[in-house]
């Protein structure tokens, strides 16, 4: 913030306010980051960079994709190039032609970020411009080359080591507050009121990384509740009228949303890290909490219950009218059988918490019945444990032999369902491989 | 700091302190560094670093040779595999070939360099490790390979965004203040009454750029003097008994000292940027302010003028028996003609100054009599001045054409030498230059 | 804060848990109250003060007032001793005798407030007692005695040096902006939305003092709106979908709201120089400001309007049918002419702003309608102005003389009226004099 | 200090530069002081306060004689008014008769001081008036009035409820570390390096009060020592390379230097709660701390000494030529026999630290070896110490029953002497009670 405004000071103060902000450059856009690519000098660089992102701003739809297809077409690598120099290296190794190949072998585009990144406030104009680039994919799937290069660099921009965590509560200013309202992303926030239901009382917490060139945007958050055993079902711990718990009377700390801010850093991940710095200071603060929990939803669940065709049960629960075993039995078959084509489970939160090494816990029927949980999920929830002695070797087996750690009582409720509905069809190698696997299980 | 005992007290509470702390891991180096580059899991990334950086800090200088070899030679590109991706590339431009190019053409060891960069304290580790491989350079030329690398993720973790600037003065903490006085490069401070005197008066100023990974660790510092007019020896600023004026009051802005704080950031530029930043911090507090300019020796000098053999003045100056006259023609013609192969400047203060946009103002004799300044310099001194209208054009002049900015004074003092000593073998080239280019002079 | 916690901290520490927080001690309210006056422990005093309040929380209204009689009583002056001592002292001045004469005549139960104030929190607590002492003084005239010690003592507590200023704005803590919600007492705040209109705005402000012993506590907080010219109604300053204004732009600012917030700090008054610091504050940030008036209501307008039997447009303006005009008139006749016994202006606003240094600039027929505003001022609103250049000597001339700086508009609307309802019975004598003081008149 | 300049610039943007910081106002201090007790107006009151200071600071000391003496006899009670105040209100004990007695039984200065003390920077200026005063009152004892009105409101003023204690290591700023090396007033600190020793090591700390209106003076600091075992002399604890220690290794805080910075707030204590402050915050960072105690010089030993005529061991003492028993010995016994008229100890180290409720635990010879420890205390040193279970019962038994608690060795040593030298004068009956008073003793 103040760095921000404290550049702006400078180049003002080193051209004056007219020459410097007004987009007087009426240089075109190849023409500008050509000039940024080419100068040597720093102020110029600045000032180049501030009238691209300017251009920029000021661009339609049309002109944006023509922008990034210039990024992606005429600052790309050149192939060639890299090949002979790539010759010339395997020829002689010498310090000359070895920065000449890893010079040529980086395509241009990342020096251009990396010298538009040098201007005031630009961290932020960068991942606005990604979240642009993101929304053209789809139809031009050749500016993912553009994209990985973002991605490069994002990465290092906000390398872990810059991040810093904080708490949100009440005492947190009202302009952070509103943004946490906007970017909650699973349980939604209606009000202040509701807002202070979830940061104030003494049994709820809430935890955010921030990045010093982005003072005041949250980058993801996680909201916990402290309570007496594992919870089974949102309304209870969102309830208004709730009993509120003296915090060191806990002994489980449920993570019941996690809410990623910035849909420009997509492919950065924070989330894994968020929280199990959460799990630590949670841990320093109450010793008596033994159990770290999430309580989540299933998002793809009713979508593969869609594609069940001729199943029962299947039909009952998304008719609404499955019992409560029924019902958890199919949505333990869902996270340990339904697989993508690479053998790694279809449900994204599933991936995300199997993935940082933690396990399938339970769920629960009946877990959050608002509008959006019953779409998603049937109003189906899931508890995935973390267990600090074990995530490490869970993330390792996760990641390479893909097996799902799940409890007992998971698995015999996926098996209930199994026994009852033999062959519907459902993969069932990977499941087999959860049941059997020792290190996998509580 | 805060940042970095957090993690480590992360570490401690997620793995116990005997199991993190303790060196435990007895797998050789290349082991651990491979274990780093194959692992996914992100604390087991952190252990493998921090086991990583305990047994470098306990090898042998032999064993830190064999290190860097291993990095240089067992984690650089494959080129013949990027001249195959190159060749795959070239034939279809997909997403997945430019991944996978790009993903060869970068050094392994890039990826292990951010792989230990995640580990708490992992910036003080590295810029020191990188110490030890300058040392080898000369030795161990090849290794140069790997230094590229290490510059090139060094800029990027240096970037200009993250840095913040200081004013260092009495206030500052006894901690910091030691610092200052290990660091200082050019004007030696003898103790705290000099340092006082150096930063406590009410016209004297430093500043310094901090890093928020090495918050108690300056990058760089200026030491600046507010006067009335441009001050011609180093003993008058530093003088025990001197008046001290109202800042407000002054006119004139002396760089009097700059000096880089980390061997290890060499390649990394911070110079420039700090300058600028101060010249345009003081100008909003002190309007009156209208005279930016250093008070710098010539650390070439001497060496220049030793190879002047048969030179009768250069002699007498290398004696200590030229005239104040013959002394600051021969500095002029120093600056303004003595060149290395490449066109640029002989002096490394010089080309500092002059390729961020400075001119040479003025020299003086007798300006630094102490035993440095006289056996660096023969006690003679340089003002470079930065007038904020012209630097970005003198700037561009200096790297594009190397054409020196020069005051009427400092050419006029050179001419007089030549004029005297016509045919004592100077290049005349750039000097009649300087002469000529009349955007280059006042 | 911190304070609080480390002093308690510290009390447990020294004494353990259950020896201190129990409010073990069975004393009774005056044995307490005379140990603590009597003991020369510092602990023993912390732990004493410590019980008496937790005695008193617990103390129904009945044991509350009994206590108060007992200060009232018991810990008085002895009126008898002091005489004897006054005259002893009379006899020979030596600071033995001064010392006890002196200590004689200060009532006992100041030595225990200022005893009780050593505590941790004590300041709250007694602040909080006196607002219970306030609530009996009207049935039991007699404890004023022992409120004017409070008085005392607070005054000194309170000290101007003291405070600090803090602006409230979209950034503070929702803990304190929920303050300002519950503490506005001039022009109700609905909601979170209403709130951010009030301080978000660029051209909106909002100050606030605090005490360093009570930090999350505002003592008094004034909002204040950036506007072209002087504005006429509260409604338009207020207004969901007004533009925006560039502070840089505005003349004038507008203190629309002033609320003290402390009950018990009844008779310590803040509002004058948080009025005159704000109004510096802002002169600094934006020396285009030219104009410092309030908008303000006129609380006693509808009594006075009550009292003029048989007056026509009163009668008229409390049935909501007079013009704008004869409305004006009649507000200006009360501001100049509605005395108490005492000469002073009976409207209590009035009495505060003169008392300052302003000056009546104008009156505004309609310019709040809402409930409260008709109840109270018929929707009548006053501007008050603060000319710095004035403000001195209007405030002796109010305090000496009793003369009521008015600008000529609202001395020509009183006199419209009185020229039209010449006999109606107002004291003229004063009205006259505000006329005529050529000082007291724009 | 913010604040500070912030009432400054307030004034001066109220009045402009020329009329409120020039002394412009010529009138006599009496008439200054006359105003400013008649004046209504804050801003007036501000503005004569501000006068008042430029005077008084420019006064000679004669003038200030005058000054102190006007306060003193003119600014005094009115002791007939007071004498019928007080008959009226014995005869009628209404609030007004009240008031009235109150406020004329106060000294008319202490109002006037109250009113200096709301200028800015008031409180720095008002502690240096009275160190002016304190040297005038062994010429002009009767200008104790005027003192003891000023230990009164200071008293207030420097409530502890508003001190805040700050460690000061070596991340403090120079600034402070000057004043503490100006301010030590028992182990002189000779330079940077001997102030580091004192700070920084693992196993040393200071701390230091402040008050918010003298931010960056401190008013009273600790020196501590952590150690295994209580320290018999200073040398072996300043030792230039003695071993340092791990904090947490340390079973015992020795309290070695204890230094007040204001004399002008002589009379207002803080020792006896930093202290305990210390006590309690090294407890809480170091668990394994069991003893508190000091290491302290006696300052009226060597006096004492001289008083014992013909006492062969004491005059062996003041020659250098005791045996360590005999030193001991009669260090033992001035500590616990010498007494002044009023029956506490001679020694005021002792007086401050057995009121706050410590014990005489040992005395050692050669404890103390530099000239000044020569010259107070022939070298000898004591330690008290502080044991948290009962220095609220020592404290009440000392300052009551005058009762000096001491350990047996200490009682011992003093007996020894005692035994060998019966009859040499000292008195006796105080001794006797301490060896058999049973909570005195360990």
């Amino acid at each position: 913030m103040a760095r921000t405004s404290f550049l702006g000071d400078l180049l003002t103060n080193l051209y004056g306010r007219g020459r410097w902000s007004s987009g007087g450059d009426r240089r075109s856009m190849e023409a500008l980051c050509t000039a940024l690519l080419s100068t040597a000098g720093e102020v110029a660089g600045l000032r180049l960079a501030s009238a691209i992102f300017d251009k920029y701003r000021a661009m339609s739809p049309e002109e944006k994709l023509g922008f990034f297809t210039f990024l992606n077409e005429r600052l790309d690598v050149d192939s060639s190039e890299v090949a002979k120099l790539a010759q010339a290296y395997s020829e002689e190794r010498s310090p000359g032609n070895f920065a000449a190949l890893v010079q040529s072998a980086e395509p241009r585009r990342q020096e251009l970020f990396r010298r538009l990144h040098q201007a005031p406030g630009a961290t932020t104009e960068l991942v606005a411009a990604r979240v642009d680039l993101l929304g053209m994919l789809k139809d031009h799937p050749e500016l993912k080359r553009t994209d990985m290069d973002f991605v490069h660099l994002l990465r290092s921009w906000f390398n872990r080591g810059f991040l810093r965590i904080e708490q949100i509560d009440w005492n947190t200013s009202a302009t952070l507050l509103e943004k946490i309202v906007a970017y909650e992303a699973v349980h939604e926030i209606h009000d202040w009121d509701d807002l202070r239901r979830r940061l104030h009382p003494a049994d709820r917490r809430c935890f955010a990384f921030f990045h010093p060139t982005m003072p005041s945007e949250p980058l993801i958050f996680v909201e916990v509740a402290l309570t007496k055993g594992v919870p089974g079902s949102i309304q209870a711990l969102l309830e208004e009228d709730r009993d509120i718990m003296r915090p060191e009377a806990a002994n489980t700390a449920v993570f019941y949303s996690i809410s990623n801010c910035q849909k420009g850093l997509k492919g950065v991940s924070f989330g894994n890290f968020l929280i199990k710095q959460v799990v630590s200071q949670l841990s320093q603060e109450f010793p008596k909490l033994d159990t770290f929990v999430t309580l989540s939803p299933m998002p793809g669940l009713k979508r593969w219950l869609e594609t069940l065709d001729g199943d029962a049960k299947a039909a009952n629960l998304l008719a609404g009218t499955a019992t409560e075993t029924e019902a958890e039995a199919l949505a333990a078959r869902y996270l340990l059988d339904a697989k993508r084509s690479d053998g790694f489970p279809q449900d994204p939160v599933a991936r995300f918490h199997l993935g940082n090494g933690a396990m399938v816990h339970d769920v629960h029927a009946g877990a959050d019945t608002s509008p959006n949980g019953m779409a998603q999920s049937c109003g189906l929830m899931v508890n995935y444990l973390y267990d600090r002695s074990q995530t490490e070797k869970r993330h390792e087996t996760f990641t390479g032999e893909k097996t799902i750690a799940a409890s007992r009582t998971v698995r015999s409720k996926a098996r209930s369902e199994k026994g009852a509905g033999q062959d519907k069809g459902a993969p069932k190698g990977k499941a087999a491989k959860a049941e059997t696997a020792p290190t996998a299980t509580e």
